[in-house]
């Protein structure tokens, strides 16, 4: 094929994916997804310029994120909520960041067979997580998937989360709320949770909240509400509420998602919803430069062969980390002496 | 002078500076530590030499991190735990971490006239907060001064800030233990504090609990203790204590001090303690490569010139933060594509 067929060929193969994902066609959506996913170079090309024909469709979601420990319901939960929302009209779409996610065997996210009611209906849509392997590229293509459903019409966004490693600073970092699902746990003994999700949650919901467990839930409920009061400062324009809820018995979830508009709608009047967008999408870019940086940093093959030596040095106390840094810089022509 | 003489006067200078930090000798440190905070380029090369030629002599000490806001009392505990550290026979170097603070009118931290008995003890040594500007330029030039204070025989050196903006997450990670100095508060309000600081705290002390004031100090431990326990899993090596005291009238320090040393007893016989200043030390090269490589992107004039507009356009939502970054990487020679 010439370069021009090629060309006019790539662009009408593009055209037809912009139209099919804003008609909302999900087998085009799906394949968009697949192309985004592709670690293929040319693949990659096309990728990017979908996404950046499709940005002034994209934003007019509302996008949570869930976290949770496996066992804590979040599949049975996600999947209620969503069932809720789309009885009011809503159009869902459930995403998965999981870096263990991989390619065969599937992941715990976004497992159809747990959110069984959603995966089967027409106003949902479900994706597992993207099996790109470092959390960085699971990250980047979360964020293109999610660009890719905006733009084919789904307004509310969930991204969920188990919790591995720094997945939950990256949900939060793409979100719009986000919300940490814990349990009572047994007897009086408090499940404790990383000390990072407390400053990321906007909201926390203590689940299985239903029968014999309403009271230790309860419970449990007004000991986070305390820490909680500790932690944020009076002047904060919002103050996480901490819900009790029952995924599988459809409990608490209108209170928690009536919470979770009124989030949006005073941030949204304050100014504070949008910067919020801005500064995310700024930050992801300057991440995305210092990442790429640090990759051509590992990728220099002169750097390559001494950086693990040079780091053994630092680490045993031989070698000063600013001239290993130093070292490193010049390796890689871009010293200052 | 020629070069070869300017080289041996180089050496020989060098010389008297790593016998005079070794020797203890307060003048040649005070002079070593303006030749490190120096910004001039040559300065900049001999403290390097003179670091990488002190650095296995530096290590010895153990290094606290102290944080609170203006007011929570500082400055009076820190001089009276340092008065009881000499009288145990400690050497005590008091540092500070503030990027707020300016060539004219110095920082309210260092200040020596607000730890006025520990600045004219022989066995203690104040410096003030180096003036570089930026944070990172602040906590490089203060691990550097670190390791000076080290090499030189104090064995505790307590590094304060008060909390401008990331400064305790840049000291939590040069230090072995990080305390966080709060207080009562009035009536029955507890101070909010960043709920970031909380996951860096190895242990909380609530301040001015003397006279009247205890009641409602013991208060607040209770509160916050009950808020650290539901934050901490079970499974942690170290439970962050939560205690009162007063540094007006030397209350409670002795228990604090105890608290730090079986930290550090606990963590050096888990092998722990090792790890964490390996793991900082390495982290801090990786820092000061991320830095330097961003430095360099700035510094590129082409970037330079496009970088605001690729920003605005980001955050405007009019450009994929993905192209944005590829665009950034392509001005630099760095690209993939």
């Amino acid at each position: 094929m010439s370069e021009a067929v090629a060309v006019k060929a790539d662009r009408v193969a593009l055209e037809t994916y912009v139209r099919g994902v804003m008609a909302g066609d999900r087998a085009i959506l799906a394949r968009a997804i697949t192309l985004v996913e592709s670690t293929r170079a040319e693949h990659n090309v096309q990728a990017q310029a979908l996404l950046q024909e499709l940005l002034p469709h994209t934003g007019r979601a509302f996008r949570v994120g869930i976290t949770g420990v496996p066992g804590v319901g979040k599949s049975t939960t996600i999947d209620q909520l969503g069932m809720n929302l789309v009885a009011q009209g809503h159009r869902v779409a459930v995403l998965a960041v999981d870096p263990t996610s991989k390619r065969t065997g599937g992941s715990i996210l976004g497992d159809k067979t747990r959110m069984n009611r959603l995966a089967i209906d027409p106003r949902a849509f479900i994706r597992p997580s993207p099996t790109a392997g470092t959390l960085g590229g699971v990250t980047r293509k979360t964020r293109e998937t999610m660009a890719l459903v905006e733009a084919a019409g789904f307004d509310v966004v969930i991204v969920e989360t188990v919790g591995v490693g720094q997945s939950e600073v990256a949900v939060a970092d793409m979100v719009d709320f986000f919300l940490v699902l814990l349990l009572a746990g047994g007897g009086d003994d408090l499940q404790g949770i990383k000390k990072g999700i407390i400053e990321l949650a906007d909201m926390i919901a203590i689940n299985k909240a239903d029968g014999d467990n309403i009271p230790r839930a309860q419970r449990a409920a007004a000991e986070y509400r305390g820490a909680l009061q500790i932690l944020t400062p009076q002047s904060a324009l919002w103050h996480p509420p901490v819900v009790t809820v029952s995924g599988a018995h459809n409990l608490g979830l209108d209170a928690l998602w009536s919470h979770i508009t009124g989030y949006r709608d005073k941030l949204t009047a304050s100014g504070d919803f949008q910067k919020r967008r801005q500064r995310q999408a700024v930050e992801w870019m300057r991440d995305m430069i210092g990442d790429r940086l640090l990759a051509a940093m590992r990728a220099n093959p002169v750097v390559a062969d001494e950086l693990p030596a040079l780091e053994r040095d630092v680490r045993d106390g031989r070698l000063l980390p600013t001239l290993a840094a130093d070292r490193v810089l010049a390796l890689m022509g871009l010293g200052s002496g």
